[in-house]
């Protein structure tokens, strides 16, 4: 079987791999942020590689958030990763009515194949929806997706613009007393509209982290939210005193 | 400027991406998990793409977590992902002997860079340091380093199998109350010998949960786990009432 360029034994090193330590290394030493790299024609050459070869070690770094590439404007050092706050009192609540969120819209939807069994809804059933996008120093982190339940808030008005109606459903909301909550992380890729509101190619790798909220034991409303993979770090502040359990 | 292949203007659809979701729909449709795809040569005729463009998109479904390509096997269609649990009460937490964890070493090593802030020590001081390998139905999911201050376990039995030593520093730690957790969760790439230990190849996509715990106000242990990001999903269960706060 013939060698594929790039690749070796699982438990080698790909050439692009020791590139893109070569290239983390010059970076940490050489550039700061938003220094702006030689081109790939030069780059290649410096480190006696393939373009291709190059590229895939740009691409690593990209995803490793050291790096920003973009088109005309060329291959950029990225700064330090931003914090998004999910704790509990404060950020990530789906009451909870923040600055540096933009709603894109409110809307009575149908629910989706993928909830419609976590909000006990058939698939045709309708569930309020509120889109928000979420920036951090004026650039966009993430997409902010709610799902409330018709048991939890009956009715959305139609009669006034998106952002009136989001503030109408949120104070509902605040109205019940949410428990049982359950997240989840995970890494996705971002599908071609989801990559729109964040400003990147579909397929950027993403932070999706899902939140249900129950009221009176039934699921009230569920939360998915996607952020930059890229640029993002989820920091959950866990406070209060919390002591270890004997081992079993 | 010369438009390269694979790529177009940020808002539009590269090739490979249209080609991803087609695969993805084929994968849906056609396939279970564990089922082994047609070759590259072929799929790359059905789908009348470049071979190039074929791999890009298979990167790309890899790095979703819905394929698995292995050298010399082929590429198979993934099973869903792990659950990871990150609960509270049982996994994740420092002091907690579990079952499905399998001591690499147990030692006092110089604190890193990273972590010399943090654990509040000079960078040329020591730590203990307990590595663990974390399975999940006979597969390894994870790679857990627990880092411990000596303001908290003193020292370590030196004249004990790493496993023993392991046991004896828990049992200590578990002794304390630790207080203050803070985590933080987000995307990284695998070293090369992380990655290693986790059965894949440098470069892979892990996701990185780093939490921090403290007992009297000082910081007492660090844990850092790398998870598999295409085989894992993190779960974090918060039982317990929790009234929405009123907006301010």
């Amino acid at each position: 079987m013939a060698t594929m360029p790039d690749e070796t034994a699982v438990f080698g090193e790909p050439k692009y791999w020791q590139l893109r330590t070569s290239l983390l290394k010059a970076i940490d030493e050489d550039f700061n942020s938003g220094d702006i790299l030689p081109n790939e024609r030069d780059l290649a050459a410096r480190f006696g590689v393939a373009r291709a070869t190059l590229r895939h070690a740009l691409e690593q770094l990209e995803l490793e958030g050291r790096l920003v590439r973009k088109r005309g404007a060329g291959t950029t050092v990225a700064g330090p990763r931003v914090d998004v706050s999910l704790g509990a009192d404060g950020e990530g609540w789906p009451g909870v009515d923040l600055r540096d969120r933009e709603v894109i819209d409110c809307a009575t939807v149908p629910v989706t194949e993928e909830f419609a069994d976590t909000l006990k809804g058939r698939p045709s059933a309708l569930v309020h929806r509120l889109r928000r996008r979420q920036f951090s120093m004026r650039q966009v982190v993430g997409l902010e997706c709610l799902y409330v339940s018709r048991a939890v808030v009956p009715s959305l008005s139609t009669r006034v613009p998106n952002f009136e109606r989001a503030s109408l459903m949120l104070r509902q909301l605040r109205g019940h007393r949410l428990e049982g909550r359950h997240r989840a992380v995970e890494l996705a890729v971002a599908e071609a509209e989801e990559a729109r509101y964040l400003e990147r190619p579909p397929g950027t790798a993403v932070l999706v982290v899902t939140t249900t909220y129950t009221a009176l034991g039934r699921t009230a409303a569920v939360t998915v939210a996607t952020y930059r993979a890229d640029t993002c770090r989820l920091a959950f502040a866990e406070a209060g005193p919390t002591a270890l359990r004997p081992a079993s």
